[in-house]
């Protein structure tokens, strides 16, 4: 059996659990990261430890776990169980008591295909509470998900009440047209640690970056459109609601996600 | 230790955990309900299960547990433990593998002087996703409930980006004017158990319903304003965000909350 964290003490994964009873558990406060450990190495880890405490910050979440805590537990589990290749998740519950955990899983990882030819999307109507934390409140996300998936396509993207697409239930969303590269501004997202890493590609690749998130109505008018996160890097839309899109700048998403990957 | 219901298994209660691991759990994909048991006697327990399978048909969760297995689980703690009177959570997490819990605490009840003297409550800019859905993305609720508290509130309600105000936090809210009853409609808010005996005692006591949800700008206007839920039955407002309410209809708030309570 895996091995996990809790509160910085090594414990089974299968201790990894959380009090009915507690109510933090029961309104879901609580904030999370997920990480690629890649050859026993955790990528970017300063920007996710940033990042989860933005999330804390956002819902004043407050809690004793230093980064160094954090950044030690995380080591000390790579050690216990001689990890080399996973993706991790850190996961904070708040309140009068609050818990740490960190498990880990299988790389997540997708097929060459995905990168080639593309994945399917859907739109879904609908808006995050508190868009730049990392929260449990994923609801939303689920459902779309799910829809989506039953529709067979692979994300399903959040459309705001402006028409607006912002970003997936997991991913973050961009449009290329020309030299432009248009993606929702960092107050109304996930500020997606690999978005980071996509707009400084973007930007070493020539191309200027748009704050301006594209319309849902008009998605079939870029060059191209793709979606970026821990696990996908970037990955080109093949087609939206069954609705083929353009692939004329698909060599230069493939620049990007390799760009992305390189920079781990 | 008290005990606890797990898939209709009777466990102790620190039993009663969830898998930080289960994707369902960290996505918050779960349904709930609260529920009063007074003299061993579970109060509406019809219509809390007619609302939990409402909740679940609308967030598409399918689990396995029948009305008569939550109904014999919930019968079977209370021998178990000889509750006399308590609140009873039943709590189910979807997914592939589904899980059912039914914990509960001491009943939660307020002092007398809430129902005379009133209660204090402040205003929340936002909305919830699916608001008929009594689920755990309670995130929005934990936030302006803890901002009410600082404030020295007892509770939050939530205004709309319309300016109306739909619900409390963990509550249904109410305006008196005249003859007339007014609160939001069935589609905008959740479903209260005790929104049903409130309504009708309304009615009864001659009260004219009108689902129109009142204005925030408007609310001093009113003759009277209250909240209620399983725990509250109705307490009647006497400040909004440090204002002073009218106190006109006090009288009839509680003669709503006598009958609410004598329909248990």
């Amino acid at each position: 059996m895996r091995s996990a964290i809790r509160n910085t003490e090594i414990i089974r994964e299968d201790e990894a659990v959380l009090p009915v009873v507690s109510r933090e558990v029961q309104y879901s406060f609580s904030v999370y990261e997920a990480l690629r450990i890649i050859n026993g190495h955790v990528v970017h880890l300063d920007d996710h430890l940033r990042r989860l405490a933005a999330s804390c910050r956002d819902i004043s979440l407050v809690h004793g776990f230093s980064d160094d805590d954090i950044q030690s537990s995380l080591e000390r589990l790579i050690e216990k169980d001689s990890i080399k290749d996973a993706t991790a998740r850190i996961f904070i519950v708040g309140g009068p008591s609050p818990l740490l955990f960190i498990t880990y899983a299988d790389l997540l990882s997708y097929p060459d295909s995905y990168y080639t030819d593309g994945i399917d999307v859907t739109l879904y109507e609908g808006e995050r509470f508190m868009p730049q934390a990392k929260t449990s409140n994923l609801l939303m996300q689920y459902i779309a998900l799910e829809e989506a998936r039953k529709k067979g396509a692979f994300e399903a993207l959040l459309v705001n009440r402006k028409g607006e697409v912002l970003e997936g239930t997991r991913s973050n969303f961009y449009a290329l047209s020309g030299s432009k590269l248009y993606t929702a501004g960092d107050e109304s997202v996930l500020s997606g640690v690999t978005r980071i890493s996509v707009l400084k590609a973007a930007e070493e690749l020539g191309l200027e970056v748009i704050y301006t998130p594209p319309l849902a109505s008009s998605l079939s008018s870029y060059d191209s459109l793709f979606i970026s996160s821990t696990s996908m890097a970037a990955l080109p839309v093949r087609k939206v609601d069954g609705i083929d899109m353009d692939r004329k700048q698909w060599p230069i998403i493939r620049k990007i996600k390799d760009m992305v990957r390189a920079w781990e």
